[in-house]
Formats: C-alpha cells, structure tokens, sequence
C-alpha cells in the first residue's frame, strides 16, 4: 500500500521548494497526462513541456523555468528526475517479505539460511549455499553453493550456480541465470574440447540485473560486476568479464569473454563487445554498436547504422559494394 | 492424437476445389519430399515448385496455377498456405488440459483459479492472481497478483509478475517473464538512485509470446501490447512500450522504452528500436535494422548491411573511415 | 575435489616434453598472473607472454619456444591450450552425481527414467519422456514427452518439450528452452492465423547449449543440431533450421526458420541469420554480421561495423545518406 504524504513535508525532506500548498497531500505518482486529485507528476525534459498546463496533477516536480506552467502545486528542484526517485520509493516501498522458508521449498542440510531470509514456493536451496539476512528468494530459484549478500533479493526462477557470490542489496530479476559455464572449447582432432570453467562469479554491492540476463563463470579466475552496476534484460556477460562500478548497459548486449569495461560507462541496448577488449572509465556506447576493438579514451562511441527506407538503403549498400569491387581491381 | 477427415469433406469446410477423389483420407501434415500415404502437403511459394512432381503425399494445397503439376489430388485455393494452417489446426488439435491444481502446485489462500483451469506440477499461484476458466497454466510457472484470461495457455516455467493482465487465448512459451521491472535509473551523487516501476503490463486477447522473451512492467503507466500480436522468442519489450494489434516481430527484437508501434507491423528479427519513438501502422523494418528516429509512414525500412567477404568487407570500412577523416580535417 | 598429479605422470599421459622435475605435482589450474604452488598455467597466446616470467606456477603448458622463459617446469607442446584443456578435465572431474529421484520432483506414470539417472529437487518429468541411464535432470527442469540420451546433463530450470529427442552426453544450461513453437502464422482475415508446429527437434551427441538459448520445433519437419556443436547462451534457433556437426556458435546469435548451417562452421556473436538460407560447411561468420543470402564457399564474412567516436560516425552516415539521396534525384 502505498504511503501518504504532505508537499511541505515532502519539500523539507528531499530540500526542494514549494510553490504551494503544503497542506495538500499526494499517494501516489502518475504521468502529467493521467494524473489526478492525490497525485506527484514530473516534468524532467523540456520536450514534454506542453503536457504541464493541462495536467491535473495535485503537483509536479520541476526546473524552476517550468514552474510557471504549473497548474497545481509545483516542487521546484534542478533534478526532478532524481528527487521523483526518491518520492517514488517512499510512496512505494518495497513489501517487506515474511522471513522463513516456505513447505514447499527444498533447503539442502548443508545450506544456511539466515532466519530473517525469505525463501518462496518451490525454490531449491543446495548444499553449501549462504543466504544471509533480510534476502529474498523468490519462488522456483535454484541456488547452489552461492552467498547472497545481506538484502539482496532474487525475483522468481533466477538460477545461481555453485561459486557465484552475490554483494548486498542486489535485485535480480526473473529468469536471470548467474554462473553457467563460460564458452570455452579448444579444438581437437574428434571435435571440439571442453575447457572446464572453474572460475566463479563476483558481484558487488547495489547491482541490479535484469530478467534473463546471464553471467557466465569464469574460465579460470572470477567473472567480475563490481558495486553500482546496472545489467537491463536480455544482457549476455561472458566468462571472465569484468564490469566497472556504476556502469548501465541496456538490454540486449553481449559482451565476450575477458572484455574489461570501466566505471561509470552507459552502454546502450544491443551493443556487442568482442572479447579481451579494454574499455576506459565513462565512456558512452550508442546502442546497436559493435565494439571491436579497445577504447582507451572516454567519450561516445557509436556504429549502427541508422534505418532508411530500404530503397535508398538497396543503393547505399550497393554504393559500399561498388567501392569494395573497385578496390579488388 | 490427429484427426483423420476425407478430402471431400475438408474442400466443403474449407471452400476450396478438389481435383481428385473425394473419399481419399488425410491425417496428418508432411513437406512436400517427405509426405506418404494419408499425408497432407502445400505449395505456398513457387520457389519450391521442383518438390511437387515427386511428392508421394496423398494430397496437396496449392494454386490453380500450380495445380497441374500435382501427381495426387490437389486442393487448389488462392491461399495454400492460410488454407494449410486452418486444416493443420483441425488435424491436430490442441490437447484438452485435464482441469484442476497439481498437488504439488502451490496455490496461495487469497488467488483465484476458475474449476475448469489447468494448474501445472510445481507451479507457484500467488495471493491476489486471477486465473480464469479454461487457463492452462505451465509446469514450474509463477504468477503473482496478475489476471489470466479465459483459455490462456503458459508454456512451462514462465514468470507472471504482480500487476500484469493478459487477455483471452493467448499463448506464452516457456522461459518467458512478464512485468519484470523497467530499466530505470536517476544518477544520484552516490550511485545510480532506482526509479520504482509502479505500472503494470497490459495484453490483449490472441496474443503469442515467444519462448524466453521479456515484457516490463510501466514506470507509471502499463507497458501495452494490443489484441493479436506475436512475439517471437527473445524479444525485449522496455517499459511503457505500446504495441499495435496484430503487428508480428521476430526472434531477438528489442524495443526501448516508451516507443510505440502502430497496427499490423512487420518487424525483422534483431532489430532495435531506440526509446520514445512513434512508428506508424503498417511498417515493415527489415532484419538487425537500427530504428533509431520515429517512422511517420507506412512503407519498408532498414539498415541491416548484408555480409560479404571479410576481405572486402575490410575495403568498405577502411572507405568509410576516410571519409571521415578527410571531413575531420 | 580437484585431483593432485605429478607432472611425470601428466607428460607420460598426455604425451608432453617435460622440462622440471617430474616429481613436483600440480591439483589446480590457474592463470599466470594469479598462480601459485601446486598451481598449472598455460600460456597458448604470445600475446600474453610478457607474465610468464614472473610466474609463480608450478608448471606452465607452452610451446617450445615459449619454454624458455619459464621460470619453473614447463611441459612442453604444440597445443598448450588443448592439453590444458585434457588436464583440467582431469584436475577437475564433473562431480557423480547421486541417482535416484528427488522426493520433491513430480514423475509422471507414464515416464521412464532410468535406474542411474538423476532428477533434481522440485524437477516434473512428464508422460512419455525417456530418461537414459546417467543422465542428470537438474533442479526445476520440465521434461516433456521427450528423450535425453545417456549421459546428458540439463542445468537448473531447463525446459524441454513433447517430441525432443537429445543424444548423449550433451550439455544443456539453465533456462534453455528446447522444442517451443515455431514462429508460424499465415495472413488472415480476422488477424493471423496460428500454424501448428507438429515437427520436434533432434539434438546429436556431445551437443553443448547455452543458458537461457531457445530451440524451437519444427513446423513440420524436426529443427536438427548434429553431433558436436557448441551453442553459446542466448541463442536462437527457428524452426526447422538445421545445424551441421562441430559447428560453434557464440553468443546472441538468431538464426530465422528454414536455414542450414554447415559443418565446423565458426560463428561469432549476435550473427543474424535470415531464413531459407544454405551456409556452406567451413564458413567462419564474424561477430554482428547480417548473413541476408546464401554462403556457397568456405571462407569468412562479416559485416559488423566497426565502433569510431560518434562524432565521426555521424559523418559516415552523413556520407551514406548524401549518396543514396544523391541517386534518388
């Protein structure tokens, strides 16, 4: 359920300026379109602006140059974005899970569960595994011989495999699968070779790691996601991977293995990585790149192409065609 | 297991033209090369015309043009292949699910689940779920305070979030999570501050969704996918991304948040679409396109580039990239 | 538990040149940078020569002209990383896993599952499926009427549908989905037609899947991956594809319905593959290339664009888009 709160008690609390008043109180959050009595909106870019004089908003968050605009209550802040976060999570807190272990979940006798730890329907506990206080484990996971930090929480059917170890307050989401083997196989005369992938997992602290996103183990030493990191959906993390604190990459990317990407990178959706790259400290990949070599300074990189009707793109491929056969002359 | 029904009975259900003996049976479907006694073949594209004069099939779907070179009896129509796809369906029908909850299925005091509903061995129902008559739902599926409608049918192991309704007959394959939450993320001074994904997941009847693909749940509003789309597997759908009935996207697709597609949509497989774009109804984007700016009108788009020799391949970079290093200077 | 060798006894079994004392004995393998005493390295790549001398590695798997420069034994081959590959296996048994079936999995009446075979906890094992001898069915899988053949090993969670039929000794990672519905609708009236995918799926022997790759059923006919391929995570394979013996396949990869990949093929990561395509045996696809046509000669091919800094990026595009404006006037 989520809270109730006053705008001057809001405005004090986050240090944001009220232009209006502070007896109205607000439950809930909502778009400037479908907003109501009760409601916080917010305008954080400007291109949305034509939506703030119609809004029936009890207030919104916004610059000060919007302000102006404001039909209702306006909470006036440089960062209406960030300070919606934050109101947001105190509307909506995170529903306390009732700690132990439900019947139906299978805990191994070598496992140990803190007693503040909630396990759900069906899950499968194996031996060796630690799960520490106040974590989540949500119905149907599979974790092996894992630790998971203090506060982490693993939505419903997430796997974690023997070696992986989880920071605290982490959120995992559905399907995500943490330490499968790496892709490792050297060639042999009868086919290929299976390299065993010995290494594991290391996961900071605050990681969040979206739904059917996977992380391969190491070959030899860790897979490696340090504190802060941000992993969307659908993401593939190869074996031996090491990913900087603070870096967001949206869904879909993959990166192979060995790839070292820094801190505070924004990775956009799609992106592929080949492997034993370096990556510097921020730097920003456009989405649907290829990185296929080092980036050593921080900046934007980008690659994919943008779509044209596919007329034109018939003749810009035949253009770069045409170019390539002249070359071979 | 299939049905058995004589060809002079399918031409009269299906309105199409027999050319050959009506008391002929068929029960099952067979390709062309490998059809037998008693099977079933079309010929929906010309290109593989050769494979009909040496098909053994006891009878063929095909056009009046083609018709004559069928060795067997031929059902002739405008359309084999719509035509194939309803007597498919009619010669295998889909299993009838013996109602009731497994006894190892975990259904939660406060869900709901209609008496003629199917639950699975190992599935998880939580408090608040509405599951409605005729629902199947898959061995080891979780599904939270989210609604199923009539005849629905989860493959195994999907995830049902909380706030996530789907409509009637739809169908949703193995590995799939629906209402996960949206990538969302304000920077704060210390870190990445998450944004609460408080709206939920909206599906509209006859929908299918692929094995392993994902839809997020709303940041505020529902995420929207409308009556009778189809979604391939691995697809990402971001959240607030709106999709128009009956558009169809293949496999490994992934679509930013809060873009909207139109109606009766064709999109590739690969293909990704960047955040809070508009793409008109009836838009065809060929496969691994970027769409990285609205499309305001009907037609075909890409930017795929069609491999070719490594080599040469080299030659068309190493053109492009002077070319921007003489604009650089 | 790792097992503990002699080298003596290591270049007498994998016929290897030993330079050291044959008496010193290695139970873990490590990297150069991190090993320690009792510790196996390997060193396959001269790029990463520069840590061999400072190693502190029991023994180090070079080539003889690498030999040299180790500072401890060194067992000397052609193919340190393939011998590596054999010992770590060795050091590294795959654990025996318990037979029998957990009391929390569901097996079905009309199952067969063998007397050695493994199922894990909260696992379903359905009507008609064929558990072979030695075959590990992990925790939470979902096994239809199908076959897994001797000595297969399914990770956590995996799904496998009605009319899979896997070899033997394969690998299959959690989250895998084996044998859901193809993509297959036909145009109709109302919306889109549902083609019933009736073929299976045929998997060969000593066939590795990745976590959470998704193989569908065929249409009519089976999907067919032969003996020894190697399919990294999250890839796709339509129906009806067929994949040729020893073919790897890296990560997020797609390949659309219909198309044959041929043998000892080597494709790179996020490779799309268009439909009723014929690869050659032999082909090497590099990473994010679009294979729109098909590939006749063994050879390599791409066309993953290389990442540049966006600002020139913009220029090539600006490029591409003047010429293909420049041709529509």
């Amino acid at each position: 359920m989520p809270g109730d709160f006053s705008l001057g008690e809001l405005a004090l609390r986050f240090g944001v300026e009220l232009r209006g008043d502070p007896q109205l109180r607000v439950r809930r959050v909502a778009t400037l379109a479908h907003a109501g009595d009760g409601d916080l909106a917010f305008l954080a870019n400007s291109r949305y602006r034509r939506g703030l004089p119609e809004t029936r908003a009890t207030a919104v968050l916004v610059t000060a140059e919007d302000a102006p605009a404001c039909p209702g209550a306006a909470l006036v802040t440089r960062d209406p974005y960030g300070v919606y976060a934050r109101i947001a999570t105190l509307l909506y807190p995170t529903p306390a899970a009732v700690p132990g272990v439900h019947p139906s979940a299978v805990v191994a006798a070598g496992a140990r569960v803190a007693p503040s730890a909630t396990v759900g329907a069906g899950a499968v506990i194996e031996s060796g595994a630690e799960i520490e206080a106040h974590v989540l484990v949500g119905p149907g996971c599979v974790v092996g011989a894992a630790r998971i930090g203090e506060g982490t929480r693993l939505g419903p059917r997430v796997a974690v495999y023997d070696g992986v170890r989880i920071g605290r307050r982490c959120i995992v989401h559905a399907g995500a699968v943490l330490g499968a083997d790496g892709f490792g196989f050297a060639p042999g005369s009868g086919g290929w070779i299976k390299v065993p992938q010995v290494g594991g997992v290391t996961i900071g602290d605050d990681v969040e790691i979206g739904a059917n996103t996977t992380v391969d183990r190491g070959a030899i030493d860790d897979t490696v996601i340090e504190d802060g990191v941000k992993l969307d959906n659908q993401i593939q993390v190869g074996h031996n991977v090491s990913i900087g604190a603070h870096t967001a990459i949206a869904a879909c990317t993959g990166i192979s293995g060995s790839t070292r990407i820094g801190r505070r990178c924004l990775i956009g959706g799609m992106v592929g990585f080949a492997g034993h790259l370096t990556i510097a400290d921020d730097v920003v990949v456009t989405g649907m790149t290829l990185v296929s070599a080092s980036i050593r300074e921080p900046g934007s990189y980008s690659s994919g192409m943008p779509a044209v009707e596919t007329r034109a793109w018939r003749r810009m491929v035949a253009h770069l065609r045409r170019f390539a056969d002249k070359e071979r002359r």
